[in-house]
């Protein structure tokens, strides 16, 4: 697969790294009537209700709707044009206080993006983990005080012991591991029957993906890896994770299962992920595999093909 | 470079990740003679004097030490033994309070690493980083409340709000941009004379690994960079950053400088390059690169070298 050819990234936004620095900036930006606003509600993200699937912008009079608590979350620039994430989880009726009733909807993330234009679907995947952020991290961490959104919300800052805050983002390893003709993929509890995926967890202090994605198959699976490859990476703005795709060689095959972890890790054969990528269908009694929304997919298909 | 050389890679302990839930087994870890115990204090690692540097461990006596505040970290288990981190920064002569003066003594991790056996060196960041974690984080960021240290001190839990709280590991892309037989280098103020490196900075929430290169390169030094690949990955426990290498190839060379993230960015000559890592030598007027504790050295070789 292509970098950057998965869903959720290419937002594209140029972030103003250094000019969002400037308070006075970020105020124009914010008054600008040609800067554009995404609102959420409980994290679902506003679009255009209807066929042709988009984010619903809206302008800088929706800043009037917002608490004071709900400060706008800069995302950044387009050939000038200032995004901005605004949460509007304070109010109880979103829609009617923006008029769109049957014009648009607040809408899941995971539900809407396959059919939202990629760069949209990037750009969400940004406001919805920020806004997410700020949601959890009202205060400082340090000494408990309330924290303030600075630099067009981009970190927070506690005035009580001067800590600065910046968004989380956590490194997940995500790895399809093979050996030979087979790979090894494992089901949670809960999910769809028949459905498997990659083993996947986050990367701990002081280890590397590769060691991260070792520890992680042997935790989950008693599976041996030896060699790892980096394949490529994906946000996954639930809430905040940057999804690192490899694929990496088994020098075992014995499953002992973590049921702490996953609920079943199987051996399939190259031929039956074929038939599942080919034809996925719900009726039959076959393996399912994610959609092409998740990294995993696109790491067994490379697999499959090779 | 192979996957897992890098300093602060290989700690290799058993992280425990199923059995750290259980408190009874915590407990009986803390309490067993043959446990060790590495001390901390305001970040620094006990050591052992003299030639042969090598981390002092202790046993659980050291435990009666610590300040009830300061929660022994599980950093995990090899061959059986249980491996705990303890901050002893409350105390003000700690060397006294554990008879070790001229023994052993407290040192700065990233000057006393490149003489530490490569597992110690692992196992030390891994600490340094979970010890800084917890320090910074004794509140909880959603509401305000102190938290408690659960499952052997590896996450914080919130009595008020029921909030848990994992460390942070942030993910940094660092990038060699190279463009035919030139790469490109920066330098921030304040580093030795005539010091560059690759350049570098932090994944943000909705972007790729290799968008981050792209941003972070374009932002530092104005050159526009196309193909991105992975190379290997480092844990840089200063706090807590995840430095994930890539050589990059530019697509464009004049050099425009963000003033407020580095001073300089020039083109090298891969010669001038190849000099600089075969002789380094502070006195000459040529080019310095950072050393092989750092990733971005190994970026550089590996160009270099190919």
């Amino acid at each position: 697969m292509s970098q950057g050819a998965h869903v959720f990234a290419g937002g594209g936004l140029d972030r103003e790294s250094e000019r969002r620095r400037d308070p006075a900036w970020v105020e124009a930006r914010l008054a600008d009537p040609t800067s554009r606003f995404l609102a959420l509600w409980h994290l679902q993200i506003l679009v255009r209700s209807g066929e042709a699937s988009g984010l619903a912008w809206a302008t800088s009079a929706l800043r009037e709707l917002a608490d004071r608590e709900a400060d706008a979350v800069l995302l950044g620039t387009n050939g000038g044009t200032a995004h901005f994430a605004l949460d509007l989880s304070p109010l109880a009726d979103p829609l009617a206080a923006l008029g769109l009733e049957g014009a648009a909807e607040f809408a899941d993330l995971r539900a809407i993006a396959p059919r939202l234009p990629a760069q949209e679907a990037g750009i969400a995947a940004q406001a919805r983990s920020l806004v997410d952020w700020h949601a959890r991290h009202r205060f400082c961490a340090a000494c408990g005080e309330r924290t303030e959104a600075r630099q067009g919300a981009t970190l927070r800052f506690c005035r009580d012991c001067k800590s600065e805050h910046f968004p989380r983002t956590d490194p997940v390893a995500i790895a399809l591991v093979t050996r030979g003709e087979r790979c090894l993929l494992g089901r949670q509890a809960g999910w769809p029957a028949r459905m498997f995926s990659s083993l996947a967890g986050f990367v701990e202090p002081g280890e590397t993906l590769e060691e991260a994605v070792r520890r992680e198959v042997m935790e989950e699976s008693g599976v041996r890896v030896g060699r790892v490859r980096y394949h490529s990476s994906q946000p996954w703005p639930f809430p905040s994770s940057l999804m690192l795709g490899c694929l990496a060689e088994a020098e075992s095959e014995e499953i002992r299962i973590d049921a702490g972890e996953i609920e079943e890790a199987r051996w399939f054969e190259r031929e039956t992920v074929r038939r599942a990528l080919a034809a996925p269908d719900p009726a039959r009694d076959a393996l399912l595999l994610p959609p092409p929304l998740a990294i995993a997919h696109h790491l067994v298909r490379a697999w499959a093909e090779s």
